[in-house]
This record gives C-alpha cells, sequence and structure tokens, in this order.
C-alpha cells in the first residue's frame, strides 16, 4: 500500500521537528509547510529548510504572509520588545490568531495535495500562555476543516488534525526526538535567534528548551550567541 | 456610547461592499481588511480601496499572502483557465481553504484592534458551489475563534461572525445595497476582470451578478470589456 500524504506544520523549532520525525516514523508520506510571517526569528526559516531535508520530508512549501499589517506582537512588531525574563498570563509574542492561520493554509494545502491528515507541533507546555495551543481549539479546527473543504461536502476521507506532543513534556518530547535521530543542534527556537541561528538563552522560548534538555539528562546542543 | 469597532472582510465584490454598507448602518465603526493572494483579478483590490473610502470604513488594511504556493485554483494558477460556461460540482475557482485563511487573519485584526465583531459577505448562491460559504462552517469558524484567541482564555466578550447575506439571493443584496447608496459601478466580481476593473461577462461570477440586477429590475451598471 502506498504511504498516505500528511502535511506537516514545520516552524523550525525543537517541537516541530519531533513532529516531522514521528509522522514520518508512523509511515506517512511528509509534506511539509513554512510560514515567512515577518518573524524576528529569520534563521527559523532556514532551519526549515535543512530540516525538511535530513528528516526525509517529500517536499517543503514555504509561504509568505505579512502578518506585520495587522501587528500586535513582539515577534512580529519590532517597536514591541521580546521579554527576557518570565511573564504572567498570555505572552506579548503571542501572535494573533498564528495557529488558526497556519491551520488554514496548510488545510489548502492539504486539499491541493489530497491530504487527510495535518500535524501540528502544540504541547503541554506552550498551551498555558497560547490560547491557540489547547487540546480544544485543535478539535474545533477539526470540525471546521471538515466543514471548509471539498472533503465536507463530496463525503471524502475527513481531516484529522494529529497534535502528537498535547499531552507530552518538554523533556518526553526531546527523549523522543532523539530516539527518532532529530539532530536539536540545527532546530532553531529562540524569539531573537541570530542570522545563524544561534540562541539568546534568555528568552521564554529559550529557558522551556534548556528546561527540557535538563530534565531529559541529556546534553543541551542548542548553539547559544556568545555572551558580552 | 462609542460605535463599537466591526472588522469586515472586503474583497471588492458586490457582496462585501453591501457588507460593508450594512455594517455601518447598524452603527459599527468599520476596519476593512483586504487579501492581495495572487488572485487574477487584481483590480478587486484598487476597488477595495475606492469602497473602503466612500462607504465611510475608519481603516482599511491589505495583507498580502501568496497563495499561489500551494496552488490548486484557477485564482492563482495561471495554468488553470477560469470557466467560462456553467460547470458541475464545486468549480475549479475555488480556492482551497480560502475563507479559512481570510476569516483567520480577521480574527487576528479583530484581536489586534479589540474587535468582537466580524463581517464576511458569503451568501446563499455561492455556498451552493464552494464549501466553506455554508452557514454550518460560519458556526464552527465562529467556535474555533473563540477558542483560539484571548478572548478564550480571558472570558472578554466572545468573537461574533456575521454573514448577513446568506440567506439572501443576489437581486436582494442589490436592493439593499442600493438602500444604503453603494455605487456598484465601482465594485469589481469578475474572475478575469481587467486592470481597469471592467467585467468579461462571461464567468460564473459574471453570469451571477447581472442575472441579479436583472431579477432585481434595476440597471446593471457593472462595466463590461469591449468585446472583439
Amino acid at each position: 500500500m502506498a504511504a498516505r500524504n500528511a502535511v506537516v506544520l514545520l516552524s523550525g523549532g525543537l517541537d516541530s521537528a519531533t513532529v516531522l520525525a514521528m509522522a514520518r516514523d508512523a509511515g506517512y508520506r511528509c509534506h511539509a509547510i513554512s510560514f515567512d510571517y515577518g518573524q524576528r526569528h529569520r534563521a527559523e526559516l532556514s532551519a526549515c529548510s535543512e530540516i525538511a531535508g535530513t528528516l526525509g520530508a517529500a517536499d517543503h512549501r514555504r509561504v509568505r504572509l505579512e502578518l506585520g499589517a495587522i501587528g500586535g506582537s513582539a515577534l512580529t512588531d519590532p517597536s514591541i520588545a521580546v521579554p527576557e525574563t518570565p511573564t504572567q498570563g498570555i505572552p506579548v509574542t503571542y501572535v494573533p490568531a498564528r495557529n488558526t492561520v497556519f491551520l488554514a493554509l496548510a488545510l489548502g494545502y492539504a486539499e491541493v495535495i489530497g491530504a487527510s491528515d495535518l500535524f501540528i507541533g502544540v504541547n503541554a507546555v506552550d498551551y498555558s500562555g497560547y490560547p491557540d495551543c489547547r487540546p480544544e481549539f485543535i478539535r474545533a479546527f477539526e470540525t471546521t476543516a471538515n466543514l471548509a473543504t471539498r472533503a465536507g461536502v463530496e463525503g471524502e476521507s475527513p481531516f484529522r488534525i494529529h497534535a502528537p506532543l498535547s499531552e507530552l513534556s518538554k523533556a518526553d518530547i526531546i527523549r523522543r526526538g532523539l530516539d527518532l535521530g532529530v539532530d536539536y543542534s540545527r532546530t532553531v527556537s529562540c524569539y531573537q535567534a541570530d542570522a545563524e541561528g544561534r540562541a539568546c538563552g534568555v528568552c521564554d522560548s529559550c529557558r522551556l528548551r534548556a528546561d527540557g534538555f535538563r530534565e531529559a539528562g541529556v546534553p543541551d546542543p542548542t548553539r547559544y550567541q556568545p555572551t558580552g
């Protein structure tokens, strides 16, 4: 039987690289999709291409969209600083409706290539702060997807949104990825990575990532920026 | 009491112009959002700016996104022709997941400006062919929106997706818009409008529009391309 096609949202970070490895391990032919949305951390886009190649994606598309036109996030608005100490509530790095936009574009791509399975790397650590990382959001989007598309009208196989990291800790994700051969030194999680993809070590994303390697009991392969 | 903010999806066509006039008539302060998604009919983008101005939108944003990167539609892929005679089923002019993508971007914009109301011009004539114009899709997206955003987490006023044309015929839409002062000669519905916004007169969209004016019993103000 031919492998089933899947669309995998690939951000260049630790989580989505692990998801790509898991989807491939589950037997899917993976079509990666990445988004150039004007994010500060441009290095994650180069990381995407490299990860898609080394983890055996069948294809990799990059969609440009100007989220800066609507503003409202430290990741797309240079006038809002990325916090370097822990904050309460929804962080300013939250990009309004980002996962809804990305899943919608991934859905369109899935429809074009005839894939019914979409993979996204939202997880338990993230969804404490970002509303669009919660399991109930993912389920609601899945329902919407099946009403939005030809599948819903013509009775084709329905879309399934897989969020395999949803219940995993960062340490669990890292252990799973290492088992599957993910080279985390090539992933970029930092919100203010430099042009070479080296991490700041102090933003929320860096802290979550470093804690994950510590808890997993494995060396942290992250490339950090030289300190002053 | 200050007017409530609303986000209105504006495509430059007859339907969305009418929706903008209706939202304003209902007392909303309207923030229009348009999408430059690589569509063939570029003239609709100039029409958007003009319509936003004449119908009193408080603001108008244009978001660029490269839907051509995922392909699959006659509207974004120059190698797929726009049909010039009626077709069965979902037409090739359907853009995969388009309304999901557009509503997601409008949702992000609404979140940034603190608007709880979104207006979209889907209608009864369209949803016979496009799955993402059906009322059940709109309701599902509304549920998703309220889980995707700060509003869902922090208990702010929930998002409402208004689709006021949903149950109206094209003739009803036209009558309503004329009552509200919409100048339909400035709207562009044609899938293959020329650079000046003049319509081909033979695509699905042109046929629906011309039938609407005929049924409404009013002169068709559409500017048509000169015939060979």
